[in-house]
């Protein structure tokens, strides 16, 4: 397995049934300071690393997983945890990338841990294993990569304690990773968390066979006390709606309840029947040192409580992705890291899957979710050169004139709106799209003008399209979102056609300029003649080829005039740079936004603004 | 304590330390059909049963509560569970009240249950106790309030499974109870709180002091497995924001990780103390035997699956009130009883109070909890008679002419808008005001027309002052909320000045007829001619005494044209029967809304519809 790596301080272990393991020869100097001296991490291979070592997905597990992400499970018999993700065509495609996941250390499927044998002392390490912590894991991973011949991994993805493992990656080794795909994860362990695991813990240390960890040593297993941790986890994986319409109230194999203290209730037969497989495959003092590893995980406190300083001018391609049935780790966390990472800022995207099935949906066949890691792994391989074959848009030569504006007649396809917004923006800047859509314009943006682009858009399915382009844009939504970006952070922030169907004109209007130095907005004009003779003449809500939706179901529920616009601007002091007046197709008017005329005759209008 | 009734199967036993307890003489003959043949309730008494018996409050209380609501607790030597409620002066008013609460059956503060003596054999029952429902435990209340020589419960209040006892009370005593509040409860324990209470009970069983339930006679007790459970629960009882504004990841009086197991996180200290010191006031069975009661109550699958036939034809008067934080028991729950209490119909006020306290909230001083309350019992009160004064309303006698139209001169203070929707609604009718605000026009109506009247209103202080009034009103949102009644469930629903305001329209107007025969829908017209001035030769969005907010933030995010709202009802297949077009103030004009004048010369109309 060495690929041609030099001075390998490392030696492979053949286990033929429990696949590759690596014998570490330097010692593990771990976050707490102990020292362990010789450990091993356990892992398994899929796929080919090419020639360049440019091809490697390192995927980490989660709490209770383990290196058997994808075929069939050597003890449990079962397929491997992500068997549906990866494997040949999949959407980590085996075939074309070079897939490596590692037992974590602190495991127990072969990584060095409490159950392991220790060398120097010849017992199982059990409670005399050090604490180990998410830095620690990500340490051991580092050095198996090494000893794989890889310098930048070109993905590292997890989900869950997983996700903690690739945020810990991104912080420490930003330049050994080329993209991070942190997924229903958090930047720390929150108190409802760590009181859940100090739960388990407690349940498998008042075990009297647990023999104060020693049961190694003494021959039994806390088998109760860890059942009944894994029963109360199990629980937070699923949401209520899961498990409701999954068992609501139906009975386990009889009619009538039983007036007993038997399983009535096919949720608790399905409880128990989770916690006593679980104690079969799993150490309880690998639960009690991986759950506390979760604990200690906190990369703001890390960087005195600033997360944004975890990250700062991080190169690193971000992908979040949460679920919005995870009560574990609720899509409020990945916010707060996707906040963060704008702060930088950094290049990230980030999706909400909708689902009912809770924090185990990151485990499941959700076609969303696959869907949206799919578009993400083909964007940043198309950046990689790793595609199989990048469509025209590459292929098509940037044009501009002497200006630094782009020739509007070679790309007929972007709406001539758009085009008038893509004119005005300088080469090279730092733009945010609001309602960015598919990513039509940040593409354009991109490939003509150097632009450093990112998108706000809130539906999924846009966002999800936007980000196979291998562009960075954020699920959410343009009233509320806006604030997860610092001031400043873009030169300009477009605004297209969307300001009158917001609940908040002018808190829109306050954000854009806010976080951006310039605010291109543009919006239809109620002050147009067509407009007035319909509300004088017709006697109903006006219906225009600029406002086509009736009264009842008009997404129009702000309308101005340009006078108005242009009112509001002054009050809230407001420099109009530029006004376009435009007709029905977005073509500029002979007159500016702000003559006299452009009220009463042009269908449109666009402006770009910036503060007094 | 017996209050004057004679024949009473019953003996009181003195206790002193323990307060009352009564030994029941009949056999009590459970759900299940199993037989206690001589069982006893532990309860206590705050206040003084008045001569009518009318004055009579029942408390019912939690899992973990007991008898001791209010003052000092004489074993744990704190203050009841809800002495911030129950006192004299307090929300439940011990001066005015006589308020009864009892330790439920198979508890463990002196009412029979496992941990009790079984005069058959003279052990302690253990796991020989039969397993109980809540309907037993209601029982068992019951017989204590025939004891005491109360005939109707003025109200039953209680929260979580209080909550539950509250709505058996309700379905199976209707006519013994005028009023009835159930707390952040449920109709039926979901799946979730099932799969909790049995990792409580796996918990609870897995501790080999537990000695298969029979630890007091084997001298042991099962602490850890309790304290598991009771940790657990906990989690449960608090919103995650409640535990992260409360502990964070602070840690407990140390400034640095240990790296161990130890309680480095307050969180964890905190569970830890809150499991041991339950283990000192708490029995293991009991905490069985109660939590499976409350997994058994399903009051749906009790009456075929329709929870609304639990409830038919009842006279009682509901408050149903949530916790906007609540995970455990969530303001859904609360819902599906409202809607199953609207379909009876039953008069039902709910309030869901804004509260980042999760569960725990129903036993906290929740300023907007208490204030709910109050208003309700106050407002109920009022109508039996127990209110200490009742002001001006019920003084003024009722007029109507021979149209059967109130005299609108009569009564100045209603809004002229609101005065013309009144005049249209025919004594004795069914209304449900939509946006009902304080109450006023349902107050007015049930004052002088003998109204059926409910309300719909978004605001929780609107909602809580028309409680107040004994008006049963839900809080909701009027474009998602109609749902929640059935087909033809009123003669009229009337939605004064708001349908312009709504994100639909069209829907609310659908399911206005829906839930009603005849709606009464009132809205600004966007046709009048000064509106229409002001678009054709203003250049700016209009203003006007109708219509006076700014563009960029006025509610009324759909406004139409009488014409326009005539074409909708044609296109709807709605009919109208009458047509009033207002002046801005509401008076009426001389022609109707149908009339052509109509959309250029009144500021505002009032249509009544039916369905074609």
């Amino acid at each position: 397995m060495a690929h041609g790596v030099t001075n390998q301080p490392a030696t492979e272990i053949k286990e033929p049934a429990l696949g590759h393991k690596l014998a570490l020869s330097e010692p593990l100097v771990l976050q707490s300071g102990a020292t362990i001296e010789s450990a091993s991490v356990a892992y398994q291979t899929y796929g080919t690393l090419n020639t360049t070592a440019s091809n490697c997905i390192l995927v980490c597990h989660a709490l209770t997983g383990d290196q058997y992400v994808a075929g069939m499970h050597p003890t449990t018999g079962k397929p491997g945890w992500w068997d549906g993700l990866v494997g040949a065509g999949k959407v980590i495609d085996t075939n074309r990338f070079f897939v490596v996941c590692a037992n974590v250390l602190g495991g127990c499927m072969g990584s060095t841990g409490p159950k392991e044998t220790n060398p120097a002392t010849g017992q199982s390490w059990g409670l005399t294993f050090p604490v180990i912590t998410i830095r620690d894991m990500v340490q051991a991973q580092v050095k198996l990569i090494d000893y794989l011949g890889v310098d930048k991994v070109f993905c590292v993805v997890g989900g869950s304690m997983g996700a903690m493992q690739v945020l810990e990656w991104a912080h420490r080794y930003p330049h050994r990773v080329f993209s991070a795909v942190p997924i229903a994860g958090s930047y720390r362990h929150s108190a409802q968390n760590i009181a859940f695991h100090e739960v388990g813990r407690q349940a498998i240390t008042a075990d009297p066979d647990w023999s104060h960890g020693n049961y190694l040593e003494e021959k039994s297993t806390p088998k109760r006390g860890l059942a009944v941790a894994r029963m109360a986890a199990h629980i937070t994986y699923m949401s209520e709606k899961a498990l409701h319409r999954k068992f609501g109230r139906r009975l386990q194999d009889r009619v009538t309840l039983t007036y007993g203290f038997d399983a009535d209730f096919q949720v608790e037969s399905y409880l128990r029947h989770q916690g006593y497989t679980f104690v079969d495959r799993f150490d309880a003092n690998s639960y009690l040192y991986i759950t506390r590893a979760m604990d200690y995980f906190d990369l703001a406190q890390e960087n005195n409580g600033v997360l944004a300083a975890a990250f700062k001018d991080s190169p690193v391609r971000f992908c979040l992705i949460s679920f919005s049935s995870d009560w574990l780790f609720p899509t409020s966390e990945s916010r707060a890291i996707v906040r963060a990472l704008n702060a930088v800022p950094a290049k990230v995207s980030f999706v909400e899957v909708e689902s009912d099935k809770g924090h185990d949906a990151f485990l499941l066949d959700e076609s969303e979710f696959h869907q949206t890691l799919q578009g993400f792994i083909e964007g940043a391989a198309a950046i990689c050169g790793l595609a199989a074959d990048r469509s025209a848009v590459t292929m098509s030569a940037e044009r501009t004139d002497a200006s630094g504006r782009a020739d509007t007649f070679a790309r007929p396809r972007l709406r001539i709106d758009l085009q008038q917004a893509a004119d005005l923006v300088p080469s090279g800047s730092r733009v945010l799209d609001v309602g960015c859509g598919d990513g039509t314009l940040l593409a354009h943006l991109k490939d003509f003008k150097q632009v450093d682009g990112r998108g706000l858009e809130l539906s999924m399915g846009k966002v999800r399209a936007a980000v196979s382009q291998g562009l960075p844009v954020i699920q959410g939504n343009l009233e509320t979102d806006l604030s997860d970006y610092p001031v400043g952070a873009f030169d300009y922030v477009i605004l297209s056609q969307t300001l009158q169907a917001t609940h908040s004109p002018r808190k829109v209007m306050d954000e854009m300029l806010r976080v951006g130095q310039r605010a291109i907005v543009s919006f239809p004009n109620f002050g147009h003649w067509r407009v007035r003779l319909a509300v004088m003449y017709g006697g109903r809500m006006p219906t225009t080829p600029m406002l086509s939706d009736a009264w009842f179901n008009t997404p129009n529920i702000h309308l101005c005039t340009i006078l108005d616009f242009i009112d509001l601007c002054r009050e809230m002091q407001i420099r109009i740079e530029h006004g376009f007046a435009l007709d029905a197709l977005g073509r500029q008017r002979r007159f500016a936004a702000t003559n006299t005329l452009a009220n009463a005759f042009s269908e449109q209008a666009l402006f770009v603004l910036t503060r007094v």
